[in-house]
């Protein structure tokens, strides 16, 4: 798994890895991102969650955010992410959610937990069960949700993602 | 599970649904979400994927970004978030990094399958390794990102999320 990585996803998963060293001098999370596309940088981010007092803005989120604006879509399909650290589940679903299909990374949700991140217990989480988790999930079917998704599926001019 | 749903998780879950049918309505996606504490709505938000170009802008992270501007905090412990569908694996996990406990749904990821979304397929990736899943996975330790976990740890005025 080590050997594939090529010159290009070195130079620009160090850039990724820069940008998380320069985010903890500037009192940011220690986590760098950086999409590409083609040979050229689309977006750089690093973790903002306490700057910003946001809880989704991991490095991932907001480079998967800047990328869209700047190419004025919602499908990043032929980008590439290059990250410091091995996505959360929540960076992991936007990645999904965003159509990129590769990502270099180098450490991982382990080396995450060593300093003090829960990466690896959301993981945990995410593969149980709702009633099985550590927070509490109640399912109501009672005030007719299902009406939601037959409108939706009646919709004839509807932009799916 | 249906039958411990109390009568205010009723009203809010009832009005993330409403929501949900005014997104659709509006062009957005047929989501909708709201944040409590106590008694008082913290936050709204619908799903603008499509009209943001934002494949993050699901309405439980849009909603839990304006809690947390709201209530200059990134900690939103004692909020419940009701949502018209379960959350797919990306809001689950701003979910736990916000640290709401307590979540009330309608739909689930089958019914959000059947309406031509992605959760189940997510969920399912998401609990695979990262070199069995349907995109590519490249770990490099090469460019000496444990650096960035040793700076983080030896700093001594981080704050701690």
């Amino acid at each position: 798994m080590h050997s594939n990585i090529m010159e290009n996803d070195k130079k620009y998963l160090l850039r990724s890895i820069e940008i998380a060293k320069e985010s903890i001098v500037n009192g940011g999370g220690p986590f760098g991102a950086v999409i590409v596309k083609g040979d050229k940088i689309i977006s750089e981010a690093s973790n903002r969650v306490v700057l910003n007092n946001d809880p989704t803005a991991h490095a991932e989120i907001l480079a998967i955010r800047q990328a869209s604006t700047q190419l004025q879509t919602f499908e990043l399909n032929d980008c590439t992410l290059y990250t410091s650290c091995e996505p959360c589940p929540m960076c992991l679903g936007a990645i999904y959610w965003s159509g990129i299909r590769k990502i270099v990374y180098s450490s991982d949700r382990t080396d995450a937990e060593r300093a003090g991140f829960d990466d690896k217990f959301i993981y945990n989480e995410i593969m149980l069960e709702p009633s099985k988790r550590g927070i509490t999930f109640i399912r109501s079917s009672d005030p007719g949700g299902e009406d939601v998704f037959r409108m939706w599926n009646e919709k004839d001019d509807k932009i799916v993602y």
